[in-house]
C-alpha cells in the first residue's frame, strides 16, 4: 500500500506509467460534482504527471470530464451511485457506507491505486471511514486533522493540528501531533527545522491544564532528536505569528479556534463591503481601490488554503471544504499532489516509528524517568 | 456592601450625595496612570452624577487630576505606592498584595464606598484578589469573566463567558454562566429576553464533550423559569452571529476564541494597510476612502469594547485591557457606570439565589430526576 503508486499500463484511459494518482470523491460537496471536476481540470492544466481516479455516478462524471480538455486521458472513473450526506452520522456510515463514493475513494488509497485521497464530504464520516479502511499508523493513538493557517507578515502558512479529528488529546497525543505536524511542515511547506508551539491560555509555564504542562515537557524533550525547535506555549493571538510553524492543540480547541477565525474574517469582509458602499464618494474610492481590495481579498480568501489533511493513518486523506468551488478544489488537489510527490505517507510513518523506538529506548534506559524523555 | 453607594457629605472633594462612585485602580496598565486619568476625564465630560475613587501614588494622581477640568471635585484619591506588575503570580499577590493600588481599589467595593471597580492590571491577580476580598456569591461555584463581542450584522455586541477566570467548567458551572450572562445581557445590553447558545464543535446534539451534553440539558430545562431563550449548541463561526446574545463556554476555550479573533482582526488590519500602501494609485484610493476606512476601523476597534466583567462575586469588577489608552479606559468606565446604575450586583445576586432555590425545590420534589430540572 505504501509503494509509490503508478497506473497500470493496460489502463489506456489514465495514461502512462509513472503518474502520481489522486483519488477524488466527486460527491458530497455543496456544489456537486461539476465543481469538483472543474477543480481537477484547473490543476491538471498546470502540472505534468498527474492522474485521477474519480468516484461517483459514472454517466454524470463521464459527461463532466468529456467537457474538460485538460482532463483528457487523465481520469479513470469508478462508479458508485450512493453519496454520504452532510448530516449522516459517522457511526451509521461506518456500518452502511460501503458503496458510497467516499468509501470507494478511500479504498483506492487502501489498495495502492492512488497515493492520496481528496473528498469534500462530511468530515466525521470521512474520518470514520479513513480510520476503518486505512487503519492508524503503528505508534499513533489518535489521528489528527491539520489545517493551513494564513501567516501574518508574509505570504505563507502555519500548520495547526488537531482541528477536529477528535475532541480530546492527552499529553502523549499532543506529542504525536507535534511529530506529525513537523513532518507535514517538512514535506508540505519545505521547512528544514520547523518551530513548534503548544496552544494555551498564557505563555507562562505554570498556566493551563495539567495535560498541557506534561505535554510541554514531553515535546521539549523530543525536540533535539526530532530536529525541530520547540518554542513553548503560545496564545490564540499567536496562531498566525511568523515565529511559529506548527501549532499543537486538541481537536476541540483547534476546531473552535479555526471556526472563530473564519467567522471573524467573514465579519470583517462584510464590514469592509458595507463601509465602501456607504456613500457615493466611498463607492468611487472602492472603484479606484479595486486592485488593492482584490489583493487583500486574495490574501484572506479561504479557497486558497483549502485542505485539511488527516495525519496518522496508513495513507493520506485531504478534506476539502464542503462549500469548495472549482478554485477551492484546485487548492485541495494541489496539496494532495504535493504531498504525494514528496512521498509524505511513507515519511511520516518512518518518523513516527523512529520516535516510538527512541521513546522505548529511553524508557528502558531510565526506568524511573521514562515518560518525560 | 450591596447598598447603593453614596459619597459621605463630609468629603467635599468628591461632591454631593447620590453620586454613582466608581473605584479605579490607576496603576498596572502599560500606559501608566496618565492614560487612566485621561479616560476617566473623557467619560466624566459626558455624564452627570459620577464620582471616582482613584488608587495609586497620591502626588502623581493629584497632579494628573488637577490638569483635567472635567474631574474637578469628582475624585477622591487613595494613596498606595505599590503596583501589581503584569508578570506577578496571582498566588504571590494574594499573600503580599495588601498595599497595592489593585487591592485598595477592590476594597473600596468591599467596604461599600464604590459600586464597581475598574482595573487594567494583571488579570490573574485581579481575579485572585477579587475572589478573596469580595467572595463568591452564594450559590456560585466558579466566577466568570464576560466579554463583549462585536456583532456581525448591526452595531451591537454579544456577550461571551467565561473568557478566562478559570480553565475549566463542569455542567453546573456552565448553567450558572448561562444565568449570569443572561442577567448581564438584561442589565448591560438592555435585552428583555436574551438568547443563549452553548459553544461546541458542531450544532448536532450528539457532538462534543460529555459535560457539554449535560449542560445542554440543564440550560434547556432552566430557560422557561429564567426567562431566556436557549438556542442550543453553536460553533466558533457563530460567536458574532445576530441569532444569539449570550455565548456560554469554559474559560480555556473562551480565552482561546477571544485571542484568536483579536489576532485575526489585527492580521486583516495589517493586510489592509499593506494592500493600500502597495502602489501610488492605491495610496490615492486610500486618501479618498479615508472616511470609509475610518468607519471600518471604528467597528473593529477593540478600544470600543474594552471591559471584561467579573461575574459571580459580591460586587462587580471591570477588567480593562492592559494596553488601554484614554479611549479604552473611557469605554471600561462607561461600562462600570452603566452596570452600577442598573444595580447589577444586586440583580445578579437575586437571580442566582432564585435559581438556586428553584433547583433545590426541583431536587426535593423529584428526587430521582433532580439534577436536570
Amino acid at each position: 500500500m505504501l509503494a509509490s503508486t503508478v497506473i497500470p499500463a493496460k489502463d489506456a484511459d489514465v495514461g502512462s506509467v509513472g503518474r502520481t494518482v489522486i483519488s477524488v470523491d466527486a460527491m458530497g460537496g455543496d456544489r456537486g460534482p461539476a465543481a469538483v471536476v472543474a477543480g481537477c481540470a484547473r490543476f491538471a492544466r498546470s502540472v505534468d504527471g498527474i492522474g485521477f481516479i474519480l468516484h461517483g455516478p459514472k454517466d454524470e462524471l463521464e459527461r463532466l470530464v468529456s467537457r474538460r480538455k485538460p482532463l483528457s486521458g487523465l481520469c479513470r472513473i469508478r462508479h458508485s451511485d450512493r453519496t454520504v450526506t452532510m448530516d449522516a452520522k459517522p457511526s451509521h456510515v461506518m456500518r452502511n457506507g460501503k458503496n458510497t463514493s467516499m468509501w470507494s475513494a478511500i479504498d483506492s488509497v487502501r489498495n495502492g491505486e492512488a497515493e492520496v485521497c481528496v473528498s469534500c464530504g462530511n468530515t466525521g464520516a470521512l474520518m470514520a471511514i479513513s480510520m476503518m479502511r486505512l487503519r492508524k499508523l503503528d505508534g499513533i493513538n489518535r489521528p489528527a486533522i491539520a489545517c493551513l493557517w494564513p501567516r501574518r507578515d508574509k505570504e505563507g502558512f502555519n500548520i495547526m493540528l488537531d482541528v477536529g479529528a477528535d475532541i480530546r488529546a492527552d499529553e502523549d497525543d499532543l506529542l504525536q501531533f507535534a511529530l506529525m505536524g513537523t513532518s507535514y511542515a517538512r514535506n508540505g511547506l519545505d521547512l528544514a527545522r520547523p518551530r513548534v508551539g503548544l496552544l494555551n491560555v498564557g505563555t507562562e509555564e505554570h498556566k493551563g491544564r495539567a495535560e498541557l504542562k506534561s505535554a510541554n515537557d514531553l515535546i521539549a524533550a523530543a525536540a533535539p532528536a526530532g530536529d525541530f525547535e520547540y518554542i513553548g506555549f503560545i496564545e490564540g493571538s499567536d496562531i498566525p505569528s511568523a515565529h511559529v510553524d506548527v501549532i499543537v492543540t486538541d481537536g476541540f480547541t483547534g476546531n473552535i479556534a479555526l471556526k472563530t477565525a473564519e467567522g471573524t474574517a467573514e465579519q470583517i469582509r462584510e464590514f469592509l463591503k458595507s463601509a465602501f458602499a456607504a456613500t457615493p464618494l466611498s463607492r468611487i474610492a472602492a472603484l479606484i481601490a479595486y486592485t488593492s481590495l482584490n489583493r487583500l481579498s486574495k490574501r484572506i480568501d479561504p479557497r486558497r488554503v483549502n485542505g485539511g489533511v488527516f495525519l496518522g493513518l496508513n495513507g493520506t486523506v485531504v478534506k476539502s471544504h464542503g462549500g469548495a468551488d472549482a478554485k477551492g478544489t484546485e487548492a485541495a488537489v494541489k496539496l494532495a499532489f504535493d504531498l504525494a510527490r514528496s512521498r509524505f505517507s511513507q515519511r511520516i510513518a518512518a518518523r513516527v516509528a523512529s520516535a516510538t523506538i527512541a521513546r522505548q529506548d529511553a524508557v528502558k534506559g531510565q526506568p524511573g524517568n521514562g515518560t518525560t524523555q
